[in-house]
């Protein structure tokens, strides 16, 4: 058990050096030997870990996707508004979050897929769509995996936009906005009006969902 | 004139160039040195053009935004939609504009400062629905300067999330589908069911600017 803790917490400094180390440099001029000095790791632990540097990029890719557990809503919109505003909550605040961001936006990472990304995030958001569609609460016209994939790659570029204008200070304006301009072409109109979608909603769905992931582990330990 | 001209076609050569090399190495890992290799041209030429490697990437930058012609349409929401589709031609056809875009995109470009071509983007648009708004287009509640940062970030996306996925085959596909999505929450139910929004409008808009640029060349030559 002590072995397995370390074992994850080697994988986890490894990531984390590499996240650094990308950033700095993009994807193209890392080497694994400075994320190895980064990481402060044997060699063989890294490889032990992550085949290349492809490997790595992937992991730190995956980190993003690491949700917290997010409450079940009635409205499976208000579901997808509070998915997008968890993320934008972590992208400004947590660093392993970022470093992925940047990586998926990477347009220059050549020999890296960076696919994975924008479909890891469709596929939670059309699923929800789907369930919404079913309980009547989108327009009629509406086809979830082409509203996902808007509302999934119109996101990617008001965080990127954000980020060059002010460095996400004024990230959760922006989303909000993003936000106010897709539904009304979504969502049956008495579902619109009862979303909540406002600047307020990234904190209170963080640590909403921080409260929960704190009783589901506490839950664990007793059980 | 002789010389004038060929100024221009050096100031050319260099940027090509330096689009090609960022384009392969990122903003960062990119020098000098391998511009001017490329370039085919004396340092002194390069330096009497350009002062530095971020002057040399703000070139690029500002090429994207010499637009073709467009021609005035009764509905400003219009010449909106054709500014966003002839962009969307000559990102899946002009490697200037590839290199532009992708420098914009760039979240790990620090010291150039990728602000000017979000900026720059805005404003025509930002313009044209200050104009649209006068004339009653736009739906009451609409904020003309939020509504263009919007459309400007959210296509941002679309198209990295494009390259990504296709390298670019389903641009003009996903383009369409923002629209559809961003408009109805902007425009006047009458003046939306007039647009022409659908995946043809990107070449038509190409063609019909590129008329117009040979008209007024022929008829600046006649003058």
């Amino acid at each position: 058990m002590a072995e397995q803790v370390r074992a994850i917490r080697t994988r986890q400094a490894i990531l984390s050096a590499a996240a650094k180390i990308f950033e700095e440099r993009g994807y193209q001029a890392s080497t694994i030997s400075e994320i190895l000095t980064v990481a402060g790791v044997t060699k063989g632990a890294l490889y032990f870990h992550f085949q290349s540097k492809e490997d790595l990029a992937l992991g730190v890719l995956n980190a993003q996707n690491q949700n917290l557990p997010l409450p079940e809503r009635a409205s499976k919109l208000q579901e997808i508004v509070d998915i997008v505003m968890l993320h934008t909550y972590r992208l400004q605040t947590d660093p392993m979050v970022r470093a992925g961001v940047r990586l998926t936006m990477d347009q220059r990472a050549e020999g890296l897929d960076r696919s994975g990304p924008f479909r890891n995030w469709a596929v939670p958001v059309s699923e929800r769509l789907d369930k919404a569609q079913l309980q009547g609460e989108l327009l009629p016209h509406v086809d979830p995996a082409e509203t996902a994939d808007v509302i999934v790659g119109a996101y990617a570029g008001i965080q990127s936009m954000s980020q060059a204008l002010t460095d996400y200070r004024d990230l959760v304006v922006r989303v909000s906005a993003l936000l106010r301009h897709l539904l009304p072409s979504i969502a049956q109109s008495s579902v619109l009006a009862s979303l909540h979608l406002g600047e307020s909603r990234a904190a209170e769905v963080y640590h909403e969902a921080l409260l929960l992931a704190q009783e589901r582990e506490a839950a664990g330990a007793l059980s």
